[in-house]
């Protein structure tokens, strides 16, 4: 559940703005990495003390500041120097926030669910992503658990001299950025997509109490997934549609792209949705289909040999008088009796269909 | 069921307007808090009489009534000092209110519901806490069966001198307000969701009967708790929208930092939803299987038993012309036939898969 | 199922604006009442012959014309003096009608239903109410099983002199009269509710198949509750928005304070579905329970004896050479046998958890 | 599935507007009947060759158009003298069309189905009518299964010298044609709803399989009924805003009528299958409940009689040294045994309220 | 499953505008074929080296370039040719696209799903087809596993000199294009719908394990239809109601045309999938009547005969003092118990209906 919903209890009654930071927290200290880059100038270097970036701020070159770990003492500063409303501040430190996107007319404030499956236990995880882009800068803030995410992107950027990387703004890098989140999301479809049609085999052969187990695990998988992605279609609408001036026109239809993509992604998840409810119906229809089978067999059983167990009573009661006893054909015209009555029997379970 | 809908019966043909209490009452006289400030002033005081409150109608100055206690000799005086509507007044009496805003020109008011679990009963109670604010003035009022919910906004006011909290006007202090209210419905989130992992545990350990009535009532605790949540995303998008000059223009932001709380409280409570309906289906699919079990060891006995009794019962007839009988390896043949039909048997069952 | 749809086979193939009466029949002549005020006059009469009424029109004072009893000779000379369009003279007879508004500039038509708990038949029954209302006059129909109903507002209007009710015209009459009608739809909501609750106790204590039936009535009552309730919100959006200059400004607030009782009935109508549905999962899963409980007692009975009745048949055979009968422990030694097996299997009976 | 479906492959690959007609066929020649009116004036003839209503076309006078059965040979000539695009030519010929209305500027077409239950085989069948209607004419085409169903129309228009039939234009003789139409869709909700009933006290009194088929067959046919009249919402929601010149002023009321009609019997259907799901549910538990019966009258015969049986096989074995046996009050012992066991189960069952 | 969703891996941190091909691959060259046509002139040929077509681009007359089987290499040349945007030509290659329309002001994209019920594995199959069109020409992409399927269309455009398929233009040949996939659909909710009605009669004769598999089938295949055409709706929407000057005003009748179409598919898709859903109950029915069946009879036997084997086992026991034994009428005595306790169970069964 704690995936679900995070521990905020410590923030009650605090005024709004507090920089506290929700969730599970990275030790050591944050790394952060600095990019400068026009069409024809790149520089890239780890910044030590924060305020090595500052300057930055006033080039006109796009400023890119990615920062692993989420840390008040960093997170301060930086927002005074690029006046980062405080509620956006504490919004960056709350790490179970709901994906989405404020237009702060300086900026831009973004929040996403970089997602992965922990192959061990088959979960699959989320970092809080938060990216902010103005007219000349982005910063992004990453949980930091997984790594760099953002490599693939930075090594474009390195080599793309005079490309289009280069060329454009802060906005299309924030949307390099979301489409190498969004993308990681098809992998874990495709991951989840494999376990359904496991499971579904697994159901038409031999269901057993672990495929129930196993139904609503995925289910639970789902459920995740799509809190991370639904209010992705809202967020990306308004990145499509903005009207900011800090989104250039070409750029439109690069968001309307990842739109595209999460409109995708949905679609699957419903439909990866209806299956698993499909398949628990399966289920539930197979141990129907069992209890049926085990009853018909105790049935036939039962049904053959109380009577006959019976007739054989009849014959081991010990009172005096019982003619048949003496009769010399006594004992196999009982045996014939026993064979007519359990043929008969059989017979109508045959028309049954029960045998 | 009480607390799903109070009773009204007694206001029924009442002409709108009439101040009727509706829901539990609190004894004793309410206890009133009057609070006026602004950045370089503050003037905290309990009021006895009523009458004491109104010179502050006319200073400038930002003044806080808050009320605890519903009564309506309290509420007609201050309702015609402030001008405040009859069926507004009617409203806050009626505690069995849906949360909701209404814009009246002069003021704003607001109905919510603060929260809490009571952990003896494991059930969530609600208060009602109506809220009016105008240019100049702010009034709360609380039912009083919890305290005062109040006090540390009281605190960050006191303490707070030329800080946010007290240059901003009466909307600031009532965004203050809503967002302690909303802030409790996390804990509240926190506990449901820690008995829902509990539950789930318990699930798949071993389900009982006790564990549908848990999952029953976790059902009807969150329904409750919907009920009051679902109209506030309403409620806040009015507010955060509202053109009304009674909001500022940098108060806006705030109330869509609640709205975006309330939207992901939603979000929660959904996701929480579909997990107990995962946990009812779980639980059924559990009885089915449990039964299944219990048939598979009932029909394996029967099944073995049945027949071989048969036997017995076929040596046990009194017939004087059964040549078996006198055989000498009679006895020890018999039992190689039990003991062979049994085999027969065992194998039949291993190869279903039921031993 | 009459209650929810009515007969009204004798309309095919007629003209529209056909004045044929469609429902249930009151005997004997309709019954009509008319009042006639302004702030400082009030005039009431029992009214014998229909053209009484007539000169009341022009007159600039609020004329209430209540009629109880439906019946096209009153309807038809009515509808002709003041203008009212046949098709509505159609739907103030068909007693079928969905709730609904219709603005038709001169005047505004209302439908509501009017109901009421059988307590005999526990049945809620429904009465058509008609409103017409234009700048002064308002006429009301009302079908006239359940008496008159709107004692209460006259009686306020008789003795309000000078009063809110006086004073405000025929559109704050309409108001009051609506408020009536859905002030006792709290009512029967509190007698479902109570019925829901006693439900819900009984399944926790001991479901029967009576029980079932009781949710089956339920959910049917709150399906007919439903039906008369969901146009209303329709309905009272449409009279707090309206423009209409029949409807003054003042009146607004007033629909809007019913639209919100409106809404908050269609929450708790919702709220009931849902338990409703939550009690039926209960009722299900505790006849699955019931079943397992049976089977438990049987499988643990017939595994615990039948093999002890195998071994008993064994020694009852009549063999010749059967050496263990003649042993002089054989039948002690047997009794620890049978002992033996049967300590065996209610261990593991205990360990399964069944004992 | 043939009502729910019409083969139409022989249509895949022909170019749009191909006349080819799909669904069932009539034999023989289409039957066209022509009326010519207007206030003060009336004909009417039956049409022999289609060339006979081109005339009419330039009077101003109303004239209808009704051709029972659908033929290419008729079609194509009269489209070409009214200008009828083919596209709608083709939608005409279409028997598998969903209802619809599309404003063509010159004229309105609109589609409907004519429904009938068909009292042998317990099933709705449809019918298709298309409707042209221009400022001075209406062209319908009936398939002409169910005989002339506008009968009623027609007698109106002859009988209603002067009237409003004969005053208004083609637009309320379009209105009148839907009218006489949608009043059928009432009188099949009546006969549904009587078997609904009858169903329900069914399944209270005795339920059996043969209910579970009709739950079936109910449901399949409101399916039916609802996939003729939800598009309807659409189609009167069209033309009662419609801005077309060719429908007045005041004929919008009437339409909208009809438009509360048809909300009316969606509502309707709606309740008929909550309805139905509750009778499900009535079903499936009653089934659960007739298995607890069966299986409590099985586990109290076997749970009395096996321990009895066993103790009965004791003394039946033929060890020669059973004490017992040679008691003198052996035997009644036994009894004795044998009545209190029988009656602790009996107390017990009873405790369980099983017996 | 991987009809479901394509692997898309190897596309993961590549830039936007990446030329991957994601899908089944066809083996061998591209086959292109080129048609220029006005409404007097016509060519037709096979294009060998992609060059050949880029004359054509700049003549009046309309030319459709179709291109079986894609692959990056023929596709780039061409896009820089028409100027098609990267992401497009992206979209194209992915052939795991969501049906959608793109207006691209020079040029309009669209992506529809060619569908096909391979017969021997009952599976409906999905081909991507990416239709360009500006104002005088249509570029078509076909993955090319079915052969071509345009050739209706071309053949029409040869044979239709001066015909509304020469005269009008490119948006004109889309519309038939389009026209010719979605025919095609009805062929498959044909067959879909045979097999509803064959899955229907099993189970009200005789359902089986397999006719809940088939079931789970054929859900399955109706929501792999639903991706394909839900979507459609958005997509021809747009079409109807563009404002490009790239649709004439005279086409925009017929895309309303494939919309009615569209609409009425999925229409006919809810339908079955409620029919499904039916069934399902139906089968759900039938399993819980069964199992009864098969208890009753086992119920009936056992409490026949578990009784009367006590009988026969009571004077089965050797007590030498059971003076019944010596009775000279014991044994028939006991018969005659026996005739009586079971003709007793017999008459108490018939009377619960259960013989």
């Amino acid at each position: 559940m704690s995936r679900f919903f995070k521990q905020r209890s410590q923030k009650a009654g605090l005024p709004p703005g507090s920089l506290i930071h929700i969730g599970e927290r990275l030790e050591g200290k944050p790394e952060i990495k600095l990019i400068d880059y026009d069409p024809d100038h790149y520089e890239e270097k780890a910044i030590g003390a924060l305020q090595e970036c500052f300057p930055f701020r006033d080039r006109p070159t796009v400023t890119w500041i990615d920062i692993e770990g989420l840390d008040q003492a960093v997170l301060q500063p930086l927002g005074d120097c690029y006046g980062i409303h405080p509620l956006i501040q504490e919004d960056i430190l709350n790490t179970d926030q709901r994906p989405k996107a404020d237009d702060m007319e300086e900026y831009i404030f973004l929040v996403l669910k970089m997602l992965d499956i922990d192959d061990r236990e088959n979960l699959i995880k989320a970092e809080q992503v938060s990216i902010i882009f103005g007219s000349n800068f982005l910063i992004s803030f990453q949980e930091g658990f997984k790594g760099d995410t953002f490599d693939e992107v930075r090594r474009r950027l390195r080599n793309g001299k005079g490309g289009r990387m280069r060329k454009l703004g802060s906005d299309y890098l924030a949307y390099a950025l979301i489409d190498g989140i969004i993308d990681r999301y098809f992998a874990i479809l495709e991951k989840l997509g494999d376990q359904l049609e496991e499971l579904e085999e697994e159901l038409v052969d031999d269901p057993t109490a672990e495929s129930m187990r196993r139904i609503h695990h995925l289910k639970r998988e789902i459920l995740y997934l799509r809190r991370s992605v639904w209010p992705l279609r809202e967020l990306l609408g308004m990145l499509e549609k903005s009207e900011s001036p800090l989104i250039q026109e070409s750029t439109h239809i690069f968001f309307r792209d990842i739109h595209d993509h999460v409109v995708q992604i949905i679609d699957t998840i419903e439909t990866f949705r209806e299956m698993l409810s499909g398949m628990l119906d399966i289920y539930l229809s197979s141990l129907s289909n069992r209890m049926n089978q085990v009853m018909k067999v105790l049935t036939i059983i039962a049904t053959l040999f109380i009577p006959l167990t019976f007739i054989a009573g009849v014959y081991g009661m010990n009172f005096k008088f019982m003619p048949e006893l003496n009769w010399r054909w006594g004992y196999p015209l009982v045996w014939g009796v026993i064979v007519s009555v359990a043929t008969g029997l059989i017979v109508y379970f045959k028309k049954k269909g029960w045998w």
